[in-house]
């Protein structure tokens, strides 16, 4: 027994540890309560100050990688043995410094993307789970996370509509592993063998195949190239003009794909798309997925939040026959990432994704504390219990504090198409379903067929001048402006100044250059 | 164009919109800087508080889920269309109970798992990413965290050996998805036609196989059946009598794979596995791996961690050899969960996880922002900037602020080892490589065939008074208690206080029911 047993951590009679210098602190120091409320007020300060004073327009500005590495190096201590003391100075430079190089989702300037400023609440609840640090997959490790989540999917049934008991939830960390896990649920369901046998050999009823639309989100093309599917096994449903899943076609789709050799055994909807946020029409796709014993897996990640809103979750109809679905509270309820729902219809099916079959499930249930676990049912060992950050806000809140701002950005939305229909330099794309909307900008003086080139050029012109941040996709082959409302600040006149800046930055390239093709990246000179 | 398209959020000529009625508040007022600051003050002040008062050495008191449930529901708003005002006092009672059901990770009655209180920098640090609240996988989302990507993984190379500029390092969301991401890369790179075409058929060399210690943490078997490769054609590798893989034997077991039909393309050491510690012989793996041509990748989750540490890194010695391995910053450099890194030897097979083959690499190059996205390596789609809360604590306060806990934490297992040494009525199973160690409460007057069980009666009584929470795992076939030092406040004497109360409670059992067989879980009454 080492003679110094009862000694603190740093051990002045060890070799090893050096005394610390009149310019390094102890471990316990840096470790310690103490450290934890002078860092709180540098941290808590800092951002009140950023939050006060952003830019009431302003997107991005771009650095050059070797810029700011330069600039992070030398706000880096050069101690190496010894712990360099706490340093409020640096400590506020490097989050000006992180806050400064973000792009400006406080700003009405940002319409660019899914994410957004969070709930206060919700983002600052973030420092107690850091603090208890705890994986929320047992229940002894993490209880009121775990009774939360309980709460949290009785709450939320309200909404979607389950018989009680029957249905579960599972949290995990962002919509791309929900989405693979309930395609791992889905292809172990059908599959019970491929777990323990893998997929070599398997040829009974055709290739496993997925069916997709067209305008799904790319992790589940992911998830089929992870499981050992292969994406060729892709079945591609084809949508309408607006860009929603074709129901009418579908059988058709269907049939081909069994002529072709493919056992279709899982179906993906989409409540809404990334690109337009469009609805697929889950009514009619569960009766086609019932019908031919297929699994119906809904993408609800951006849109499934719409359910708490009573204006729009007609929307979201027949949500509750799918098998399963994803919803991320880190989209459109305004938690910090990742927070993903995962909703299965039948309970026992969500034990099945990481095993050979769910069939276990009733050995669990045995004790009062580990019926709770769900260290089965999601991929991660250590999750994070992002459940809190939901809950608190919903706990003290309510669920107005998510709808009333999903109501006013739908709305946003749906003025800012009417805006445009009242432009005629302007094409509108779709009518908005949720908070995304596309467009393109098409003046009489532009070649049509640079149409598509050019919104690429305007939207990295935008980008590049630093007051809006908007983003593009293509739809049918064809470049589209987009722009996502995430921030109820957002006014009208904004989008206007938005527009106004869209015509000015197209008009000068055009004048300056009319026979630009804009095929390459580099904006012509 | 809606007429009250410039209204503010709160519209009150919008006819769905309810006023609110003087118990509520707007949902500008939730989401406003003045919120921000007023929840930040009770948050800090309420953790601050919970940190000063922790019992110095208590482990979990568990809740009945009923009971929690209707104190957590008892905590709830019921207003519906409106939002509720914050109520402090609510919020404080919420952080109370949730910190007191958590299992105590800062008191020295804490020695059960691998997570930890964090650095308070660290954990206060998650609230600049919840505030800025952007996905890491794109440069131009979070410039600085891309930045501080590149120079950690510069940082910690200076403690692996790589060649400067070849390989990669990807940051991603826990251990389990980190050896996911990398089992995929072998597997896309040694079948490049998976991807696109599936394991349908494939048969060629023989069935895909996957190497694995028999002490290899559970994510790789879920890897293994996640892939379509299947949990049977997982080759166990032997270990020796430190739980380590015998490399010695590894060749005939490779040979006898073989001849069973298995192609091993892959093999996973542990540095080091967590029951007991152990590293496996990397130097020793990797020559092997070599000589077929099989992809090495190590789970270093826990312990890769102790290359930071002079006196330790030699425990890991040939991991510069290994094609890819997984750390986690969320466990043993004691930031928040969750934060991996996943280190590829290769760089351009860093890119090869998620697409049939690497080779569009040099396209991404092509501009000096998009070379730093991760996109393409990472399997988020949505993924938390986690480097920050390691970066920031590293340029703060540089190494040592990790090297000096991790070498204290070892050295409270060796003391702890040396304590049980002389301790009759205990077996000690290891010398501890790390900061686990495995024992025994194995006194004469138990009959030596019932210490399989009893070892898990006592854990379980441990836990259940509430002063340690402590951990099991089965050995050979044999339950054992484990403890973790993760907390550096730990002294000898709570060790002693440990074992007494193991030989208090074990005693008093043995006494009141000499023929107990503990072979259920319910505890003798």
């Amino acid at each position: 027994m080492s003679s110094n047993e009862n000694a603190g951590l740093i051990n002045h009679k060890h070799p090893s540890v050096t005394i610390p210098a009149p310019e390094s602190i102890s471990c316990e120091e840096a470790y310690s309560t103490k450290a934890f409320r002078k860092i709180a007020e540098v941290v808590v300060s800092s951002l009140e100050q950023y939050l006060e004073q952003i830019e009431p327009v302003s997107g991005l500005a771009l650095t050059d990688p070797s810029m700011l590495t330069h600039k992070a190096r030398s706000l880096m201590t050069s101690a190496s043995e010894e712990i360099a003391p706490f340093d409020e100075s640096r400590l506020r430079k490097i989050i000006e410094l992180y806050t400064r190089t973000g792009i400006q989702v406080h700003s009405k300037g940002y319409m660019g993307r899914q994410f957004s400023g969070v709930l206060p609440l919700s983002g600052i609840f973030d420092l107690v789970n850091s603090t208890v640090n705890q994986p929320s997959s047992f229940y002894e490790a993490a209880q009121l996370p775990n009774v939360a989540e309980r709460i949290m999917q009785d709450e939320l049934n309200t909404f979607i509509g389950y018989p009680e008991n029957s249905f579960a939830m599972v949290t995990t960390s962002g919509g791309s592993l929900a989405n693979l896990t309930a395609l791992l649920s889905a292809r172990n369901h059908k599959y019970p063998d491929v777990w323990s046998s893998g997929f070599y050999g398997w040829n009974k009823e055709g290739k496993p195949a997925v069916a997709v639309s067209e305008n799904a989100h790319y992790s589940i093309k992911r998830a089929i190239g992870i499981m050992g599917i292969g994406e060729d096994q892709m079945v591609k449903l084809p949508v309408n003009e607006n860009n929603a899943i074709d129901s009418s076609r579908v059988q058709a789709r269907l049939k081909k794909a069994k002529e072709q050799g493919l056992h279709v055994f899982c179906m993906v909807a989409s409540a809404c798309t990334t690109d337009t946020g469009s609805f697929d029409p889950l009514e009619e796709l569960a009766a086609i997925a019932q019908e031919h014993h297929i699994w119906l897996h809904v993408d609800g990640a951006h849109g499934a939040s719409l359910l708490l809103s009573d204006k729009h979750r007609h929307k979201l109809k027949g949500l509750e026959k799918a098998d399963s679905f994803a919803w991320d509270a880190h989209k459109m309820l305004f938690t910090p990432g990742t927070c993903t729902l995962l909703f299965y219809k039948d309970k026992q099916r969500s034990y099945g994704a990481f095993r050979q079959e769910a069939s276990y499930v009733f050995e669990k249930e045995s004790d009062i504390y580990t019926a709770l676990d769900s260290g089965e049912q999601n991929f991660e060992c250590t999750k994070r219990p992002v459940i809190m950050n939901l809950w608190v806000s919903w706990a003290m809140h309510g669920k107005a504090v998510f709808s009333q701002k999903i109501d006013h950005l739908c709305q946003l939305a749906n003025q800012a198409y009417e805006v445009l229909l009242n432009e005629d330099d302007f094409e509108v794309i779709h009518q908005p379903q949720a908070n995304i909307l596309c467009f393109r900008y098409t003046p009489d003086n532009l070649d049509p067929e640079v149409h598509h080139h050019f919104q690429l050029y305007i939207r990295n012109k935008t980008k590049e001048d630093g007051r809006f941040f908007i983003s593009k996709v293509e739809l049918n082959g064809q470049e589209v402006l987009r722009v996502v409302f995430m921030n109820h600040e957002i006014e009208m006149k904004n989008f206007r100044m938005l527009l106004q800046e869209i015509r000015r930055t197209g008009q000068e390239m055009i004048v300056a250059h009319p026979a630009a093709r804009y095929e390459t990246l580099s904006i012509p000179q």
